[in-house]
């Protein structure tokens, strides 16, 4: 079953579109990370339409933090998706050594790669169709504005970066599995990116913590079936509670946000049917 | 001590602006990849003055490869810089975990990272100002052209992507450890990088292999000191030769490859002083 298949089947059978980044923050976890994380994900899994662990958190902890990421991966029932953020980005047949490692070493369903090597360097995870690659494209940290909204110029006049990167996306999507990570908090560009990519899954992060405003980037990122995106929450989940209940508290959040979602995309489908 | 000098003192001791890249590849390697990446590091370490493993090489082989990498940084002498090729680039909070992993848990000296989500994204590493920081410029794989040479507006007319993040990692060396990635084959990008900014240094993969013109490149990256590079070679050196003789293969290519650099960097500035 491909990424996108798997992707469906848990958004049908959960009526979620949201995802739950597991990114173990050692200051705020008392205990082991792979039983918390392992925790947080036996309460959320029927909450939940793909879990995304950012290799970043893992990788500070060194050889316990790998092996709590491959706990951690175990512990995921295996009709939910799994996608790593890792955002990798390297020439050719160093971007085929990350698909192994990512792919196959760790069996991901999913990954984010940077764009900023091009085409060849995307060529080794596209590839692989029965994988997803999202294609970082709209940040929402500050230092977005470096290079994402410089203007580019072009037929049509000047257009910022991120665009060109949206239409590079879609030339290398032969394969129909490649998406869009693209920030939550900034929804007039979320609107512009879904009108380029109509048919794009769009991989939001910037909810919870980082405090998107949850119902416009539900409505600007829906497509045409009302689907097509992924809200991510990371921090807002895991650390919902920092007592010894913080399974059950992830899962009120989990739930909370995932009933929240729901809402927004029904209040939005009505919207298009009136 | 920090990177910059670490590296000078290798430069001045070893003769060498040589890098060698530690990037395992499993179907060249016959036998453990950790004895032999060690015994490519023993037969090299006073011909160079710094070596880069790049981290998806390690990555592809799980636990085993992580183990490989401990190794490898164990057998490289304590005088040698050690330059994690990682091309990471994520979010703040989640790029001091980076940092965390690279500087604190694996000890590397200096970092390759990706500009494409801002300053932001790169003041994690920067602020360690005993390390070292190459942001990815202009890279020499076909893609490169895809976003990097894209002309951006701006006041003095359009001008490349790359060049705008030359400036920008100028804006970005508050603290004097920030250098370059940009690649051997393309001496008019690399001479014009230079230009742009004189003091920086410039890691320059591309060599061996990847078939770069060694003596244009070297006459087109240094700095006025006739120095400020470092030129990488991985595979050239580390599969010099298929048999039980690669280490004594290895340490011979390394040194031709020193020889033609210094020779190439004598006659440049034998050229300016006439």
């Amino acid at each position: 079953m491909s990424f996108r298949e798997k992707l469906a089947h848990a958004v049908e059978r959960n009526g979620s579109l949201l995802c739950v980044g597991l990114d173990p923050d050692p200051a705020r976890i008392s205990g082991d990370a792979a039983d918390f994380l392992c925790a947080v994900v036996e309460a959320t899994s029927d909450l939940v339409c793909a879990y995304k662990p950012n290799l970043a958190f893992y990788e500070q902890m060194g050889e316990p933090g790998y092996a709590a990421l491959r706990a951690v991966l175990q512990a995921i029932p295996d009709d939910i998706p799994v996608i790593a953020d890792a955002k990798r980005g390297d020439v050719g047949h160093t971007a085929q050594a990350y698909a192994r490692a990512l792919f196959d070493e760790l069996g991901f369903d999913a990954v984010t790669v940077n764009p900023y090597l091009g085409g060849d360097a995307v060529a080794p995870f596209v590839e692989r169709a029965d994988r997803g690659v999202f294609v970082v494209c709209r940040t929402s940290n500050p230092g977005a504005r470096d290079l994402q909204d410089l203007a580019v110029t072009g037929e049509g006049g000047p257009r910022p970066l991120y665009e060109v990167v949206a239409e590079l996306a879609k030339e290398w999507n032969s394969r129909g599995n490649v998406g869009l990570v693209t920030g939550a908090t900034y929804p007039e560009e979320l609107r512009r990116l879904r009108e380029l990519c109509p048919e794009m899954l769009l991989l939001l992060p910037g909810i919870g913590s980082q405090k998107g405003d949850l119902s416009a980037a539900v409505r600007a990122g829906l497509d045409v079936d009302g689907a097509g995106i992924i809200v991510n929450a990371s921090r807002s989940v895991l650390y919902a509670s920092a007592g010894a209940d913080f399974a059950q508290a992830a899962r009120a959040e989990a739930q909370a946000l995932r009933d929240a979602i729901e809402e927004h995309r029904q209040a939005a489908r009505a919207e298009v049917r009136a």
